[in-house]
């Protein structure tokens, strides 16, 4: 049994251009990726294969971006402040329910 | 529609611990990923979402590693030569039957 190895697996895209293209690391996606794994160990959700809150290289989404994206389910997400982050976290992780507006 | 925007999206780790715990990074994470991702361009696989090769960070299984996870389906891979890679490769991504050997 190794699907579902955590019930929600999250990626912050954190990969940073040099070269003047769009990129995730322009609206600081890693100090809110920090946010979200803080969060998510606070509430008690980094235990027993809940949540685990991951950095990733380029998620090849630029334009949309900051982006997000939560697996098994593959639902993908942009934010811009902690009030999203915290919506993907009590909505989706915690209540299952994927937040539309945040969707790209 | 964003679920399956990659058919499969592929994460490796390569996590480098600097502290004597064992990590993917010991194992070249980053160089078998490199491989992988220009073995798919080159198959023409990189195009119109069919496969990602990703670099993540630590994804905590570091004692099984080197990891990998393909997503949607959530099946984890360790590997420890090209030769498994192209398996993965060969069989999973492009045969769709996951490579029961080296499943973590």
């Amino acid at each position: 049994m190794n699907e579902s190895y955590y019930r929600y697996h999250v990626f912050f895209c954190t990969n940073q251009r040099d070269n003047g293209r769009p990129c995730c690391q322009d609206h600081n996606s890693s100090a809110f990726r920090s946010y979200a794994k803080e969060k998510i160990k606070a509430l008690g959700l980094a235990k027993n294969h809940q949540v685990r809150i991951n950095i990733a290289g380029c998620l090849n989404r630029c334009a949309q971006g900051p982006a997000i994206v939560v697996y098994p389910e593959g639902i993908w997400y942009s934010y811009t402040n902690h009030k999203d982050i915290d919506e993907i976290i009590s909505e989706h992780l915690i209540n299952g329910r994927p937040v539309v507006r945040l969707r790209i």
